[in-house]
């Protein structure tokens, strides 16, 4: 049957994360809605990157098998109509029967936005995380470069995560400012579940100066959850982008390319 | 009794707007129940500029009378635990009797944020406005010259306005672009009703080259709401900065600086 990938954005303040639930209140179960309607028959669909609740993202991928016939343009205006103002297609391409939209994908990029103030901001509510801890920038770059390379994460890996291996690669872990605004970009074959934002709350504690540098090579050697840091807010957290190998032709797209398209913001630097 | 300014923060995307409503599902109904709680007793409030529903403040400002001594980080604090997560106090001063929010400010600066792209945009949805044709910079420049300076702007006010006078000073209507993101900055002394929205709407029919350059003059002269282009959406509306004498020593922040501080949003050149 032939296969179509899509590229999705949505805003997950609202949702239950990406995995189908009872509830119907996840991103897959809205956009398997918006299938089902727009091609008059059921639809399951296979994800990137299974998002937690309050998680965005700038591309998600998504693979599904159809019979029906389509045209680019027609996917994404189609289903668009159909779907929550939180979530839209960005795009569309049809897929030779081989891709996949998660054992496909060379690499993830997850990007974390961070605002440092001491009163909140109503404007970003939802879609960054906050601290009122000034951050020492160059400390948390010390610490990132201590996480790099293949390492056993499981100091960093939620108790709920089904992962058959702890073991992940981690290429890039860069981390920009702009003002009082950080941002965050995460890249890795693959992620545990919740490994990025384990990950951020111990970079936060360096940045704050309650660890040393040093602490973040103790607890990631210790291979032991409860060494770490307490997980942080979902809320600044976004899939900025998925790689794929060249053959499938899919949009290249850079994260923080992404992450301007998406929301218009940009970090002098990145 | 002694008198206390407010700087306020809000996304206005789930209010009817600024003014107090029966339905209490306005900005100024959260904040007024928030005061009674936090001083334990009703209180009346003034502000700068009534907001319509679905349009935000980076920095409405807004005075009221009370005996109650609290310190400037005490009304921070205890009304932002108080006050829903969309609305949020920046900051708060002790002001002498004769500030008024309303009839102290100088001049208001309104900006307006819009996305142009084929595939809307769900991370900034409700928070821009979109449009999918794409926009001549140099056109709307020269349109926005053609509004600056003291004018009946009966052309652009909505058939509700309430004030007694159509004539208002635009002192600045500025213009900036990064990438599909258009910045529009307005400052007058005052605005009348929909005003800025009825601007866009005329700005961006010139923008997408339905219009000339020269029409919006027309439209002007004309003094005749029924020649002017359909009310542009509220979603990329932010109340940016008020503009009070020194003397009153409340904070001063630049809009742009506003809308950095707020978002994260930098504009080149803005």
């Amino acid at each position: 049957m032939p296969r179509v990938a899509l590229g999705i954005a949505y805003e997950g303040s609202e949702w239950k994360g990406w995995q189908t639930q009872p509830s119907g209140l996840t991103v897959q179960d809205q956009l398997e809605r918006a299938l089902g309607q727009f091609l008059a028959q059921p639809v399951d669909t296979v994800c990137a990157g299974r998002t937690d609740a309050g998680v965005h993202a700038f591309a998600q991928v998504v693979h599904l098998d159809t019979t029906a016939q389509r045209t680019e343009e027609s996917w994404v205006r189609g289903l668009n109509a159909l779907l929550p103002r939180s979530i839209a297609i960005q795009w569309a391409r049809s897929v030779s029967d081989d891709f996949h939209a998660r054992f496909a994908a060379g690499a993830r990029t997850y990007v974390y936005l961070l605002r440092t103030e001491r009163v909140r901001a109503p404007l970003v509510r939802g879609r960054m995380g906050w601290t009122h801890y000034p951050l020492d920038l160059d400390m948390m770059r010390a610490a990132a470069n201590c996480l790099l390379g293949e390492h056993d994460f499981s100091s960093f890996r939620s108790s709920e995560c089904q992962a058959a291996s702890p073991v992940r690669t981690l290429s890039a872990l860069d981390i920009q400012r702009n003002g009082d605004f950080f941002l965050f970009t995460f890249t890795a074959n693959a992620f545990l579940h919740h490994m990025v934002r384990n990950l951020m709350g111990a970079l936060l504690l360096v940045g704050r100066g309650r660890k040393p540098v040093e602490w973040v090579s103790e607890v990631l050697m210790a291979c032991d959850r409860r060494r770490a840091a307490a997980t942080f807010a979902p809320d600044g957290l976004y899939l900025a982008s998925v790689d794929y190998p060249e053959r499938f032709g899919l949009p290249v797209v850079d994260a923080h390319q992404a992450l301007f398209s998406a929301t218009g913001l940009c970090f002098p630097g990145a």
